[in-house]
């Protein structure tokens, strides 16, 4: 086979925030990636598919190539948030994309697929949202990842929204102040209960999100108000990477930017049967798309 | 005075979801009153102008009279949501009125005003949000009230949302489900998470208020979900109806369409300085003008 006939694996992890798009080998090492906007494809419809086409233009120019040029041979997978809403699935269905194959499954479930190398396993992702889920042969079960409005207890934005509401208590007098709630309002310049009302009332979940590493920080310093609030999450989290757990019966992986510092609450009890992921989402949508080829006998 | 010279007096209530004006005759009786749409002035800038106008309008309408030909003797008070805001009140200050005269103050120094006739005084809010506050002199002090994503503890939407965000956590499985929690989700016609955040994750705070009366209701009959939702609530209400109490030295009003169902709850160490609000916030708002025009001897 010619170079240039050679298949072009690109993986695609889309998200709420961000899109990322890697660039595989046949045996998976990975060549070039980029990033682009956020690509929860209910959320944003075909904008979210634009943010796709743009991480994967970029990842292929860094390798000196052109979707145009390549299209016969670009097979694309991809892990994207939204998908779960049925009518956004059956619009992302009849994409005219450009690539010679195209396949996508939940974000969700290309995370499973990576951190387990496409065995069963269960993750426990805490970053901006949160959420825990197993995989048993084809099937995902979630737990939680309910989004910022309704649910996410525990994320880096419910960590954040919670120190700021709390916060808000403190500065109407109704609970006692603490070093970590003097500590933010310095750290946003916060006067009055209303600054934190006008900055935060209509934020994306990310901007809180950003306060999750000063929440962590203080109940490391077993701070009166951050510590309850950092354990409160964990108990959850621990609840629904238990559930994620035991559907699955294999191992636990822990993911996503705010897990490494929620770390030490997590219940010790999962401890022997965490795992370290073995790749990223990106990965395991290209392991989606393999497995999808396979059954076709392609 | 010629009749149709005699001034008119109109008070308008302007809140995140309706505003309602109401024509008051010199001794304040209520000749016609009219709702439009939402008027927060800081959320909605010039459409909560037009709100405002719509509500007028109407409101003279049904007395026969038209703003254009009333011009020269409509006198206009406003207890507005959003003039907390800076910018906001700057730009509402600028606004070419077609009214004689145009005052206006926040919505809750309005309800202050009305509920305790002018006088010094606390109130409690517990509608689509909550909030309490307190006045002393020509000088209010809020305490809660921070909006439907960082605050609005024991109002209706924050009861909606937690019951919610409990059914999906029954519905995960990290919690045991209740009769409430199958009620709930029967009532809502849900058969998974997924039909609870397609639904609520954009959904305005009035939506989750809607479910307020369920919350309560269960709570009433010692539901183990419902009763320590509004148990929090009502314990959070009562710590802000407290501080506004101490704070004005007089007696609190308790206002709103979540009160009622919520007061069994409330700390009956209120009850004595408990008193009936005297008036609406659209009477407070006329009381506000007429305080502004005799400090200016007209």
């Amino acid at each position: 086979m010619n170079t240039s006939e050679a298949p072009i694996f690109i993986g695609i992890d889309g998200g709420g925030t961000k899109c990322r798009a890697v660039v595989f080998d046949r045996e998976y090492n990975q060549l070039s990636t980029a990033v682009a906007g956020p690509a929860n494809v209910a959320k944003y419809g075909k904008l979210a598919y634009d943010e796709m086409l743009a991480a994967v233009r970029e990842a292929l120019h860094r390798l000196n190539l052109e979707i145009e040029s390549e299209q016969h041979r670009l097979f694309v997978g991809a892990g994207l948030a939204g998908v779960n809403v049925p009518s956004a699935a059956r619009a992302l269905q009849q994409w005219q994309h450009p690539f010679a194959r195209f396949d996508f499954t939940s974000d969700i479930h290309a995370a499973l697929l990576g951190a387990h190398n496409g065995n069963d396993g269960a993750v426990l992702i805490a970053g901006t949202g949160s959420c825990a889920a197993g995989l048993k042969g084809n099937a995902v079960k979630q737990f939680g990842g309910h989004g910022f409005a309704l649910g996410d207890k525990g994320s880096g934005a419910w960590l954040g929204k919670t120190a700021l509401a709390k916060t808000l208590e403190s500065l109407d007098g109704v609970i006692l102040a603490s070093d970590f709630t003097r500590d933010l309002q310095q750290h946003l310049s916060i006067r009055s209960a209303n600054d934190i009302v006008d900055v935060y009332n209509q934020a994306p979940p990310s901007a809180f999100a950003e306060l999750a590493p000063l929440v962590i920080a203080a109940a490391r310093d077993r701070d009166p108000i951050a510590l309850p609030i950092v354990v409160e999450g964990a108990v959850y989290l621990s609840n629904i990477a238990s559930r994620a757990l035991i559907y699955s019966g294999n191992k636990l992986a822990l993911v996503g930017g705010v897990i490494e510092g929620i770390l030490p609450w997590l219940d010790e009890n999962l401890n022997p049967s965490t795992a370290s992921a073995h790749h990223g989402p990106e990965h395991g949508a290209v392991i989606y798309q393999r497995t999808k080829l396979q059954a076709k006998g392609q």
